[in-house]
């Protein structure tokens, strides 16, 4: 399977981690893409460096004032003084009617869900190749090709418009499904990471012509804790075009695979999209350091199978995905069924 | 001048605060009530502790769903394992449309709009005092008492109806007013703190019986941030019953005190208020770590003998003011201007 990457992502290296209180190294590290890429060579796949396509393509997701702010912020927030190497949001607007604040600490805390995706000085220009990564698999698509691995890092499905939270900063996938609108008037992302792709499900929410589906650990007791609730089904234009499917912690590949092939693959089946996004985390593994859903090495390759046969032009971008000693394999695992089925 | 305060404030004794991205000591520390407290029984004011009102006063102005987090939180904060000492947020819902959580991760995200309100085991005992002070010194008025001191601690102001922030639990000042309204028709809150008073902005945004006024350090470039600015001026029933006056960085005596007769006063008078609630900030002292504003000690002086000279019947309610050395001078200026003056 061709790949692309971006030697890129590591210059964002991010240290700062808050989780339940506790200061920690992030779980988001460049070695979690060396691993990807080193089995991914390993199992024969060729890998290629995207093109830069410029602003156009994450322009199309995200807002001006957002990416100003991604583009700018470690440089004004060096500038402050008495702060840390990183932009870690300490204030947040929350549901309260608020104004655009002026200030680099309220912006960071305007444009930043979470603890969890410092800024540092070379965030900007490895989410901007990320970007690249997935336009480039998009692009593939558009060429006639009929599927492709975008290894994206940092990952992307947690951002939304307007906003970083989970590790995330700009929307990989989103941005590939909206460069296949180019020529597919119907585009859906079903989104296979633990976590519920919250940053997609609001990019698309009031949207028709790109479905969002995902399948995900129940947000009840997982992050991103807000979304991710069945409940959840797009407003005006976009009602009924996105689906939720929550899944009980510890859910493991029979009951996961059940899931996408009734109820997931029903829908996408009923939308009749020209293209296929999957936001592929490989975090619903069972020995992932997150531990939310119960999916073996074996059940990645089924995984794969299974989205192979709905037939559609595909472009499988990297999400969430963490320092398991199989990390690589459940990704060549993925790879290996997708392409046996096709 | 009679004084309420409660031994029960030292029992929040925070010591989680991210600023900049880096972990400090926090700023509101049981010290500050020592020495407030200290300084005023030297200057010979009577001190009394406050009955229990139990949770009539407090429900009055907070959702049952926040005083159950604010009651419940830690004990269920604890039973997560591997979480730190104190309830710290790492995700926050944000401007985006959102289910309430069940996890407590995520319920702190939700009522808590910062990291600079780190919740401990004592930390709802403590605000339940203080908002027993707020209420005995309400109480005080209902009486027929003129005036009173209630120093409270923890602060109030940043809480909103269902959120806390900045130092902030349950509203002391938002207790006080409500109670008032049992007597008088129309209160008024003047918030002299050198931060906006957003909780109590927010707690009454849509109503026209409680006139909220604020004198506060312009927050393009300062906590909070994203409330405080001009344009703010309530919704619905509450259009034109609140009131911001940001004022610049560093702005002293004379400017402000102009600021207070010439617009506070007259947005007062205007009002016709039964009784009068003063968020009492010390932290628009020029010498205070947090450096907003440029009061001098007998400009405290000024502040207090104008304020009584409104002729209204006044419960002065603790807010910030931090460890300068001249903490307890700035407080027992501004209870001699305003005793001088009544």
């Amino acid at each position: 399977m061709k790949i692309v990457h971006s030697e890129a992502h590591a210059r964002h290296d991010p240290q700062f981690f808050l989780m339940r209180g506790i200061a920690k190294a992030s779980t988001e590290q460049p070695e979690r893409a060396e691993r990807l890429l080193a089995a991914a060579s390993a199992a024969g796949h060729a890998v290629e460096a995207p093109e830069a396509f410029g602003p156009g393509p994450r322009a199309a997701v995200h807002t001006p004032e957002y990416l100003r702010f991604l583009e700018t912020a470690h440089a004004e927030w060096q500038g402050l003084g008495d702060s840390a190497p990183e932009i870690v949001p300490n204030v947040h607007p929350n549901r309260y009617p608020a104004g655009y604040p002026a200030s680099i600490v309220g912006r960071a805390g305007w444009h930043m869900a979470d603890t969890a995706c410092p800024i540092g000085p070379g965030t900007f220009a490895a989410a901007c190749a990320a970007g690249d990564v997935a336009t480039a698999a998009a692009e593939h698509l558009l060429d006639g090709g009929d599927h492709i691995y975008g290894l994206c890092r940092p990952p992307g499905h947690h951002a939304y418009a307007d906003m970083a939270g989970g590790f995330c900063f700009l929307n990989n996938s989103a941005i590939a499904a909206q460069r296949l609108r180019q020529a597919y008037d119907r585009v859906a992302i079903l989104d296979v990471d633990v976590h519920h792709g919250n940053g997609t499900q609001g990019i698309f929410w009031r949207r028709s012509d790109v479905l969002t589906v995902s399948l995900h650990a129940d947000p009840l007791h997982f992050y991103p804790f807000f979304w991710g609730h069945a409940g959840e089904r797009g407003e005006g234009d976009g009602e009924g075009y996105n689906l939720n499917l929550p899944l009980p912690l510890g859910t493991g590949d029979a009951d996961w695979l059940e899931a996408l092939e009734r109820q997931a693959f029903a829908t996408i089946r009923a939308f009749a999209p020209g293209a296929l996004v999957v936001a592929l985390g490989l975090d619903a593994f069972e020995g992932d350091p997150l531990r939310g859903l119960a999916i073996t090495t074996p059940g990645f390759a089924m995984m794969g199978a299974a989205i192979a046969r709905l037939g559609l032009p595909t472009a499988l971008i990297q999400e969430g995905g963490y320092l398991a000693p199989e990390l690589g394999d459940n990704l060549v695992s993925f790879l290996s069924g997708f392409e046996g089925a096709r």
